[in-house]
């Protein structure tokens, strides 16, 4: 299946993520259907135009029109939706997801789906302190990075799919890897980061702290503002990975600190200089792509 | 001494943050001079119309000229400049300063200083990732905390300089705190979030990371890019305290690990809540002001 101007988007799940996807492909000429539980989603949607139909269970009409799915649930969900829901589905409909963990996900999905139709696992990697789809701006992803997770299940057409869709979106850089390589580096780059933010909010009472802070405490905790349903739920999907990279942090900080504690100024400087070298990296503008 | 539009200030230290109040005074139409040991940023400063008069070298016709004198250098500088210094200054000149760590500086120049001076200790609470005049911008001022450490040998007038200083360069809040409780603070909001953006930065050697991150990671690594001889020096002015903060900090990502690991689901969910309710208190307006 190709991307082109006349396919026709169903977002499943109208949150904050669901919710830039309709409306970037709404703004880009698409059309874009919606199920969601909540019809105050549904309705706003309606009236933001971001979505030309919508409604709140799965009909055959919404699920037996699309040509592509994307599935804006909760991981623990997943699996579950389509086992109850993709009868609906025609034939060669391409599925697709926003996931931010992907081993579980993945496999459980492609292992219930039907034969004849196909998912891809996708991780958009842009968010906001904020959730639903009242608060969706598909400004957030421009420039962003995009995640593909294929299988030996996928076919190169779907692969091209996720990779048009990820560049109508906006993205920046869109990057292949496969489900457990993904979890690992998110394990890194996305869930240590937030166990980390919310241990600094909660490690200190003082009532005060909002009037001695400046931009590094407020770009440190930015992310401590957390769906605690969703976030538990990523931790858990991920847990033994998490669990080493909170380790592998808390052995480097033990370092940075026993060269305070010992007065090593040298081993100090070496480390701030190795971190402004791999710092520097992530200013560089993006090389085109990475497959 | 009242801060008037005649008041002629002096810039010790031509780096970034002197380089900003510079730009800051002089956008208002006060006249500012500057010492600095690099010649290139005296030119440079000229040229872009932040100072009326510079040196390389502390000279007479500035010190003695001065209404007030801003000095932008490091901690571990203060007490020595003064002493070398402060018998070119006018009687009744006011002397303050940027330093990020207040304990061991306030004290030590107020020991050493004349009795016909006068020293406040002032820390705008503002910076970027890069260094030097060149990189200087008015505007991180905006809106920024500005803290102003007064102890018993200040006078009213000083204090009133000060917050009308904090006032005119754009600041937000203006809060006077003990030098003690200035770097328990200070230990806790910029110290310790450099070492964990340091660690973070350095404890994972992927080189294709910047390819996977989302803006958490860039966020909490934005200010691992670090001076080293500043920061090994700010840490190690206020190295006891700043242990007791990574050690808080430690803790408190050891019980978030214990969840992860125990199996705890509500135990982490209750941190996340917890984490949002006190993240949400900063994005609030701050109130008038806090003295």
């Amino acid at each position: 299946m190709e991307l082109t101007k006349d396919t026709r988007f169903l977002i499943i799940g109208l949150g904050l993520i669901g919710g830039c996807y309709a409306r970037g492909l709404a703004k880009h000429g698409y059309h874009v259907a919606a199920v969601d539980q909540n019809p105050e989603s549904i309705r706003y949607a309606l009236a933001e135009g971001m979505i030309e139909k919508g409604s709140e269970i799965p009909t055959p009409e919404l699920l037996g029109r699309c040509d592509a799915a994307v599935l804006g649930l909760y991981p623990a969900q997943m699996a579950g939706w389509i086992r109850q829901y993709q009868h609906l589905f025609r034939p060669g409909t391409l599925l697709t997801d926003v996931c931010g963990v992907k081993s579980g996900v993945v496999d459980a999905v492609q292992e219930a789906l039907r034969p004849d139709l196909e998912f891809i696992g996708c991780h958009p990697m842009a968010g906001r302190e904020l959730s639903g789809v009242q608060n969706s701006d598909e400004r957030i992803f421009e420039g962003a990075n995009f995640l593909i997770t294929p299988t030996g299940r996928n076919t190169p057409e779907a692969i091209a799919f996720a990779r048009e869709l990820g560049r109508v979106l906006g993205f920046g850089r869109i990057t292949e890897l496969d489900p457990g390589q993904h979890d690992e580096l998110i394990g890194f780059v996305s869930q240590l980061t937030h166990a980390i933010a919310v241990s600094l909010m909660t490690c200190n009472e003082d009532p005060n702290l909002q009037f001695v802070t400046g931009d590094s405490f407020r770009d440190l905790t930015r992310i401590a503002r957390i769906n605690e349903e969703l976030w538990s739920e990523l931790f858990f999907s991920n847990r033994e990975r998490l669990l080493r990279e909170i380790d592998s942090f808390a052995g480097q900080l033990g370092r940075l600190r026993r060269a305070l504690a010992e007065g090593d100024q040298e081993g100090l400087r070496e480390m701030f200089r190795k971190s402004t070298r791999r710092r520097a990296e992530f200013d560089r503008p993006a090389p085109e792509e990475n497959a």
